[in-house]
């Protein structure tokens, strides 16, 4: 069976669109990446997103509006894929996409619910591409007391699990987060958790002081000093020392974060905030490891992905820190896609919620049971009739 | 099978639940209404309504955390009744959720694409309740193109359908609504639109002249005169003369509109503001069917739902407008339960879901195609294994 995954991650960088192969044989599921694209955003999308982040900016009728128009991108981008593999999307066996998360508040706020909410509509995606979709995949975990994130764990067990080595796998996106990986793990052994910001401030940074999206390749940082000052500043910061599991978004760490540390630290080099910014999101990692990971498991190998693998001074960062502990990988060295990740994962999520299939995992997100994750929605049946005219 | 509809309408007076036994015999759908409750919202949950209703007022916050918390509140009136009436809420065949909508644009506006938000997290209503969810109905119509409203008319014509008599259900909620039913209609000869306010307008001026929630059986009207002045005002309004199909929203007669409307005519006496607003619903109402039904169409009967059938002053000025074309009759001058038609109608709609079948009235929404409406979410597999034990 052909499916999509479809991830719009905090990063806004665009739109990761995977295409698979998943067979199913005796229970145990093969799957190849026939083909992976990120589709960047157009500016005004992105700047339409980045209002909807903003308590202050957004409003019922930008995200009603907004949760249609990425509808329409998210199709878009199925049938691009598709197109360029000679395949239908209207014979998809499902399409998972995970939204474009606008708000995420793991626990009660004030007289603020424990909530959180992904746009994207689902009915557009099926409706212009002709496949079943699956979405919402969050909404269930925390329906059932959990965190709703991180979900990647279930299909990380599934592609990542190893005969020999205690892996970490440690995606780095504008959130960061980290799953535990035993040798032989089963799901009730696989455990994760955000790990507090991924690129998210240093994008910022970069975006507010060198007018870049992102700092490429790390190079920004090789070339400012950490200040041990305005580090110590960030570190003081309650998400990082908090129990596990724990989430965590923009909410903590988006742009008023960047406001408030620029209106004390403004006056350092802007390579130097970079610097010290990319130092932050290692030692965030590096001690969520030291108090939550190491004491129960040695670690073998951290496998690195998203857009902070690429980012050689935060991969040279993490090796120092971690030096005598573990080697620090990242998805290529062990011959899979970093980018595909997460779109990959939410495909076979989609998958599993087409079979009836429960796939949280509750040691991941602190949810009280298994549950079936997402929404199911069907597209028009004239593509069925079709079908079956063509059969 | 046992279902529930649930409906949460834009006069915010409560969740409507209606538990229904629904039976098919050959492709002939039965149902009968159990029982209906209209559970009122507690005054913390109708602000937090109101303010994810406004623009100037709404956040991404807000809309998230509410989502949330409606979705327990639903969940709570499908086991409230079901325990009253010896149920399980975990062996419903199906709930069907309207939602509260908060934003509804059924076409574009500037840079704002057609589209419709509601909230009520179906995940958590699945989650508490254990049974399956279909939620979200008015999205597909509107991925078809359609105006994602009214979808009533497929239940209507269900239930309403008349063998001697050319008949039209007027829903008067916030919102006013038509479904025309020609006699021994078929889903291609019904067709339906939004009339323009419903008890909307009169609500909001009842709050802020009386501080009451509406119009108790039009008493206040009643004892006002009509401003001929202030009613060619509110008629001069291009929804009432626009093309069907259409529907409108807190958008167009929402609090804002008010504030307009007593900017200029605040110095007129309350009663007279009530009265005159309450002829002005009767108008729309009666325009609508001289330009869009008459010509077509010669009308038996009328028979008016929603809260709006309770108002005597709206029904006499309907019956005024109409003389000589038709009698006007309230659902339960016909053995109906007016208050609970809708809720009704969503849980029909999420039966028709289950079985894959589509249920939206292209004629009544302008949609290019039949599609099936809605996203279905699955309780946890808990409930069933329990239920496995039991059997």
């Amino acid at each position: 069976m052909h499916i999509v995954g479809l991830m719009s991650g905090t990063s806004l960088d665009g739109i990761d669109v995977a295409l698979l192969d998943v067979q199913e044989i005796e229970g145990h599921l093969s799957t190849k990446l026939i083909d992976f694209k990120t589709v960047p955003f157009q500016t005004g999308i992105i700047n339409e997103i980045r209002k909807s982040l903003r308590i202050d900016q957004s409003d019922s009728q930008l995200i009603c509006s907004l949760n249609f128009k990425l509808g329409v991108l998210f199709a878009e981008s199925v049938k691009m894929i598709c197109s360029k593999n000679g395949i239908a999307a209207s014979e998809l066996g499902v399409i998972g996409s995970h939204g474009q998360t606008i708000f995420h508040q793991p626990e009660q706020v004030d007289s603020f619910a424990a909530s959180t909410l992904q746009i994207g509509e689902p009915a557009v995606i099926a409706y212009e591409t002709g496949a079943t979709v699956v979405s919402n995949f969050r909404t269930m975990d925390m329906a059932a007391g959990g965190q709703g994130a991180p979900l990647v764990p279930f299909t990380e067990l599934l592609l990542y699990r190893d005969s020999h080595k205690n892996r970490l796998l440690q995606n780095i996106g504008g959130i960061g987060n980290v799953t535990v990986l035993p040798k032989n793990a089963t799901l009730d052994h696989v455990f994760a958790f955000d790990t507090g910001p991924g690129n998210m401030i240093i994008d910022d940074l970069m975006q507010r002081l060198f007018s870049r999206d992102y700092d490429d390749g790390g190079d920004i940082a090789a070339h400012g000093h950490v200040n041990e000052d305005l580090l110590a500043y960030c570190m003081d910061n309650s998400f990082i020392t908090a129990p596990i599991p724990k989430s965590t978004g923009r909410e903590l760490f988006g742009t008023e974060y960047t406001d408030k540390l620029l209106t004390t630290y403004g006056h350092l080099a802007p390579a130097d905030l970079v610097a010290t910014l990319t130092m932050f999101t290692a030692k965030t990692i590096v001690s969520n490891y030291e108090q939550f990971v190491f004491p129960k498991l040695a670690i073998d190998e951290i496998i690195i992905s998203g857009g902070g693998s690429y980012n050689k001074t935060l991969l040279r960062y993490l090796a120092e820190l971690l030096k005598g502990h573990c080697e620090v990988l990242t998805q290529e060295d062990i011959g899979y896609s970093s980018d595909a990740k997460e779109a990959v994962a939410f495909g076979l999520l989609a998958y599993e919620t087409l079979h009836g299939r429960p796939s949280n995992v509750p040691a991941a997100t602190g949810a009280r049971d298994h549950v079936i994750l997402g929404n199911v929605t069907y597209p028009p049946l004239k593509y069925k009739e079709e079908g079956t005219t063509h059969a």
